[in-house]
C-alpha cells in the first residue's frame, strides 16, 4: 500500500463552506489513503492579509450564495442553516475568541484531533445551525461541553487561550495558509509527490479525488451517492 | 418519458471558466433529457450591473484561478491555455464585438444552435488556447470560416452586428442574465417544476444533476470518468 498522502484543510468555523467541506473531509478520512491534518486558522486575517472582499457584498452574490449553501448543505447532509443576520455573525462579531479556542484545543490534544474536530464542529453548529453565540467564554464552554471535553479540559482550555503560546499558533497557522496561497477559506492543501496541490472552497472534491488518485463517490461515502 | 427540462447557459467567450461550462452542458445535452439554450451575452455588462469586481483582482486568487483553471481543463478536456496577458485579454480589449457577432450568429440562425455552438467555440478557442485577437473584423471572420459559415454567412452576419437590433439583443439577454441574479458567467439556469435553479461556474455539475434528476458522469459522460 503505497504511504498516505497528506492533505491538510484550513479553516475557520465562521465559514459556512468550511464546514461542507470539513464534513466531507472527515468523511472522508477513513475512505481514501489520507492522513487529514485539521488546520484551524483564522479567516479574518487571510481577507485580510490576502486583500480579498467579503464575496456577500455584491448583492447578486450575496442571494446566490445563500441559495447555494442550502441547496449544497442538503446534498450534503450537512444541517446548515441561515444565521438571522451572517453580516453580524461573520463581519462584526468574528470569530477570533472561537479560533483561539479550536488552537488551544488542539494544542492541548497533542497529536490527536478527536476533540479539534468535535468541538469545531459543534461551534459551527452553534452559529450556522442554531444562530448562537460563539464569542463569549460561556459559548464557547457550552460547545466544548456537547463535544465531550470534562469541565477541568474547558478549565485548561480557558487558561490557555489568552496565552501568547496560543496566539502566535493561530497567527503562525493562518500565515502558513496566506503562504499556500489561501484567499478564503477552507483550503485544502494535497501533498501530492511532493508537490502541493491547492484547492478553494466545497466543490472541487471530484477534482480533488482524480488528483491524489482517489475515486470521489459523492459528499456520503458511506452510503454512496444514489446520484453517482 | 417525461418531458424535456430547460436549460439554459448566459456565458461570454472572454470567460475561460465559461468554456468548461459549455463543453460539458454541450456534451449532456444529449445524455439528459434537457433543452439546452444557449444564452451568449456579456461579462463587461454583468460585472457593471451586478457591481463585482473581477476575482483576479486579489493576487492570491489570481495565482489560483490560473492553477485551477489548468488543472479543471485537463480533467474536464478542453484545451485551454492560457493567454500572455489575461488582464489585457479579458478587460483591455474585452468581448462586445465577438458577442454581437455571437448574437447576430444566433439571430441568424433563427431556431437551430450548431453555428452558435461552433462560432463560440472557435472563439474561445482563438483567446484561451491559441493566444489571437477576438476584436477585430477578420479575426471574427476566422472563428466564423473554421465554424463551418460560408463566405456568404460570414457577410450577412458582419452587415448585423451593427444594427440596433443585435446590440438591443445582446443588452436585453444581459440584463435577463441580471435578474436571473448572475454576477458573473457561466450562469447555468435550470427550469425545475416551474421553478428556476441557477448555478455560477463551472463546479456544481453533480448538484446540478440531482437537482434536475439526472446522473452525473463526470466530465466525458460519452466516456464516463474512470474516477467514477
Amino acid at each position: 500500500m503505497a504511504s498516505k498522502k497528506v492533505v491538510e484543510i484550513f479553516y475557520d468555523v465562521v465559514s459556512p463552506y468550511s464546514w461542507l467541506g470539513f464534513e466531507v473531509m472527515c468523511r472522508y478520512r477513513n475512505v481514501w489513503n489520507i492522513d487529514l491534518k485539521l488546520r484551524p486558522a483564522f479567516l479574518g486575517g487571510i481577507m485580510k492579509g490576502a486583500g480579498n472582499k467579503p464575496p456577500g457584498m455584491v448583492p447578486n452574490k450575496f442571494l446566490y450564495m445563500t441559495k447555494d449553501l442550502s441547496r449544497a448543505a442538503q446534498y450534503f447532509s450537512v444541517p446548515l442553516q441561515h444565521p438571522t443576520d451572517p453580516f453580524v455573525v461573520m463581519f462584526e462579531k468574528g470569530s477570533l475568541a472561537a479560533m483561539r479556542f479550536v488552537t488551544a484545543v488542539q494544542e492541548r490534544e497533542n497529536g490527536g484531533d478527536k476533540q479539534v474536530e468535535r468541538v469545531s464542529r459543534e461551534l459551527w453548529r452553534r452559529i450556522w445551525s442554531e444562530d448562537k453565540d460563539i464569542t463569549k467564554p460561556e459559548s464557547l464552554a457550552e460547545a466544548a461541553v456537547k463535544a465531550g471535553l470534562s469541565d477541568k479540559d474547558i478549565e485548561e482550555v480557558m487558561a490557555m487561550v489568552t496565552t501568547n503560546k496560543i496566539k502566535d499558533k493561530l497567527k503562525n497557522t493562518t500565515q502558513e495558509a496566506l503562504e499556500n496561497g489561501a484567499f478564503g477559506f477552507p483550503m485544502i492543501v494535497c501533498h501530492v509527490d511532493g508537490k502541493k496541490e491547492m484547492f478553494f472552497g466545497s466543490d472541487r472534491f471530484e477534482l480533488m479525488a482524480y488528483c491524489i488518485g482517489e475515486k470521489w463517490l459523492g459528499p456520503q461515502p458511506d452510503k454512496i451517492s444514489a446520484n453517482l
